[in-house]
């Protein structure tokens, strides 16, 4: 590799990382700004996520003019390319971040009504798998990304699990529908960032074994070669 | 260009248009479904969703195969991006047309519950916007890809009209509750395969001018340079 890419591979790695670092600071105040019902809050992450949107297009930007500048192959091209991949994915947990806080802000100005319990387990296992997903994206790990893979599926028992709450929720108590409808959706957003962690994990197994594994293909780690 | 990567690029080309074509499929049919309370032909959209998903992961080998062995500048370079992006907001098409299949399908078994009527409009901008899309796609049309971005509002508009009713029918019907949370799911799903339209209009912008308009930037025509 030439010295001057791997110079622009190790910035582009500090970028996507203070990227990830703005994302889960972004989904953590935002799950705060919904439990504490503090409106001040919600709006910060609103605000702030134009800051994730314009990093995102500085991101492409760079892989681009890496892609046009060094023609980069093997590994470093499958760096880059799981880097524009993985870029796109925070922005989009920004955004969905910036969803929960828009919830939160509606809810702030409301009666309170009950939390379903399984909302704070689905925030702690989508939490964890961005946090793990960043992690594994660090160290090149294929393996810890794998287990993330298997993560979703607990993720999407706990939405389940709390649509259902929501439901009985409005049909016992129908004044309580629009807010109840406001759960509903933050659930959906949390899974939704599950999701992209998800994507995540399967974009750095690809960048470390060149293999893609999405839509369940490939999920066991590749057999050691006869020798 | 080479002539070996002309061929190449016209062959990914016929791919995504292929790919364009079975997603627009899925979602019709799964809103036929929807509509007509047909149980098996949401089936057979969830079960055509498995051929959407191989034929991402096919493109996107292509991709990176060309980028890899060609090690294309300039247009060829931003094509041949513009298809990676493309690729993936197809293939989450064809996952929002599965889900609206799933709710569809569950719909079907039980008893009827008024439709809101904004949710054809919703169904009818969305499907405009992922047509309107490939065709600028195909054409290269960046005047054409900026007023889809602008049509993204008006979606979003329905969404929140559809929203509001079915906010209407659960509270005075807390019997239709569960029901009518399908219902605003579906609606979500449309809302977001406009949003994945948008996208692809956002990227032949960038495939044709070379600029990247995502979050509202540069969403005017660029000025004729002086001369």
């Amino acid at each position: 590799m030439s010295r001057h890419l791997e110079i622009e591979i190790e910035r582009l790695n500090k970028r996507i990382l203070t990227m990830g670092e703005a994302v889960v600071e972004a989904i953590q105040k935002a799950l705060r700004a919904l439990q504490e019902r503090r409106a001040e809050l919600a709006r910060e992450v609103m605000e702030g996520d134009r800051r994730i949107d314009s990093a995102e297009v500085e991101v492409e930007e760079e892989c681009l003019k890496l892609l046009a500048l060094y023609q980069p192959v093997a590994e470093d091209l499958r760096f880059i390319a799981a880097v524009m991949k993985i870029n796109s994915d925070m922005e989009r947990m920004g955004d969905e971040a910036a969803n929960i806080a828009g919830h939160a802000l509606f809810l702030a100005g409301q009666d309170p009504i009950p939390v379903p319990p399984r909302l704070k387990d689905l925030s702690e296992a989508a939490m964890r798998m961005v946090r793990e997903s960043l992690a594994a994206f660090v160290k090149g790990d294929a393996e810890a990304s794998r287990r993330i893979c298997a993560e979703d599926d607990e993720a999407d028992q706990y939405n389940r699990e709390v649509i259902n709450s929501v439901w009985k929720m409005m049909s016992a108590e129908p004044q309580t529908v629009e807010r109840a409808t406001h759960l509903f959706s933050v659930s959906r957003h949390l899974e939704r960032i599950a999701d992209h962690a998800t994507n995540i994990a399967e974009d750095v197994v690809y960048m470390v074994e060149g293999k893609i594994i999405r839509h369940g293909a490939g999920l066991s780690p590749p057999k050691p070669e006869a020798s």
